[in-house]
């Protein structure tokens, strides 16, 4: 079973719940975030995963680039996705410092950071995985906006180090997101495929208007079917920031979502 | 003076004291809508500009292309425009048809109906101007996202029938912005150039959030100076979608923008 739950799309579901409803539905992955697992403690979360069945599918997330501390807590970020036995950790490139117009320093500084972490998650047997945003974030919260962009990026480095998120809720409206695909794909750099949909409007903030699988106008299966294509037999994570999603009891929410990947994604 | 004054940066200043605001600030070009000189009615609105030593910059806008009657309605648009004596009518596609999740189609269509429109456009000495619009708009607004893909829709026709507009707002996040400018400049496609600012946190339906000049993050001044490379001698025309802006007394209005205009792009 390639279907794996990101714990944001039901953020609200405790980790020991989540972990034994995963567990009952038959779920075997799982794509963790580093504040509840903070939270609940890391080797505590990595026991707790082992007891379920569960496969830690990715951590999210690393990135922020722009912070000061930037290095030391990828770092730190880059031990925990090892502890917790995932080569995946999702790194959002953060936006542009507060006041600046610097877009090239700040895409520049990416490429700097990503220098002083690759070797480090090398030796930790990590891929940073560099997720591409939807341009809507391009100020506040991630640089990185384009496949081709964090390819561009990626490049200098080894593959096993860094690679790239696929992600249908950033791409979809790429009209270069399928050649991304197939050279991300080649490059081996195809860290790890996510799916939510697109609707609209967007609310206040942008940050909560992603839509349950089918919801939308995104071409999921077509997403999926290009990134098999290029031999990608990994995790499908469902990563979902919705209110409405939110507010439903955690073994709902997964059944919803496990039911509309069937339909629209499998 | 290149500054322009887009009608919807000052969306609800009438026509006839938006005209004489304009001459008496010294401005003599004005980008007019559809909607408020049908309104006012298009000969007379044409007589309006005269009088007051306006020229036209731009007629918003043509397009909707997913529109049964989109053939027809453009039409309607290139008459439009040629009676106002501007050569440029700004295109904003369309989205998806409700329902569709084919994107493909959606964009193929666009193509299609401009193969139909061109000759007219040139027949009028109007250029039909695309208008790649942020990728947030995609799925409801407009299916051409980015200045590249414009581009490549244009690149069938011939210049003087169908151009690309340059909007600071829409592609300031596009790494590959500065290549298109100047591939749109080589191909004589740069029809107008739009300038607004990127502000954050966006308001619900992202519409009615664009920021005053130099209140966001954008290097105007960058991308006019990148416009001006290609040899554009043409208006800058500032059109603004702003609660805050549409809230000031016309001549208020008017007055900010042309000191932000001459602070931050001149």
């Amino acid at each position: 079973m390639r279907f794996s739950l990101n714990q944001w799309t039901t953020r609200y579901w405790p980790l020991p719940d989540l972990a034994a409803g995963c567990a009952s539905a038959g779920v075997t992955g799982v794509g963790l975030w580093r504040e509840p697992v903070g939270e609940y403690g890391v080797a505590r979360t990595s026991k707790l995963m082992r007891e379920h069945g569960l496969t830690v599918t990715s951590l999210c997330r690393g990135g922020f680039f722009q912070r000061e501390d930037a290095v030391e807590n990828n770092r730190r970020a880059i031990e925990e996705a090892a502890e917790l036995g995932t080569s995946v950790l999702c790194l959002v490139s953060g936006g542009l410092p507060e006041g600046s117009r610097d877009l090239d320093g700040a895409r520049s500084r990416v490429a700097d950071v990503l220098a002083e972490l690759a070797p480090y998650a090398g030796e930790h047997g990590v891929q940073l995985a560099l997720e591409p945003l939807h341009p809507m974030y391009c100020s506040d919260r991630c640089v990185v906006s384009t496949l081709a962009q964090a390819l561009d990026i990626a490049a200098p480095f080894p593959s096993a180090q860094v690679g790239v998120m696929i992600d249908t809720y950033h791409l979809w409206w790429d009209p270069d997101a399928w050649t991304g695909i197939a050279r991300a794909g080649a490059e081996g750099r195809l860290s790890l495929f996510q799916v939510a949909d697109w609707v609209t409007p967007l609310p206040e903030g942008v940050l909560t208007g992603r839509g349950m699988l089918g919801d939308g106008c995104v071409e999921l299966r077509r997403f999926r079917e290009a990134v098999d294509a290029t031999g990608y037999t990994g995790p499908i994570e469902v990563e979902i920031f919705n209110d409405a999603v939110w507010a439903m009891p955690g073994p709902d929410a997964l059944d919803l979502t496990l039911s509309r990947y069937h339909e629209h994604v499998a």
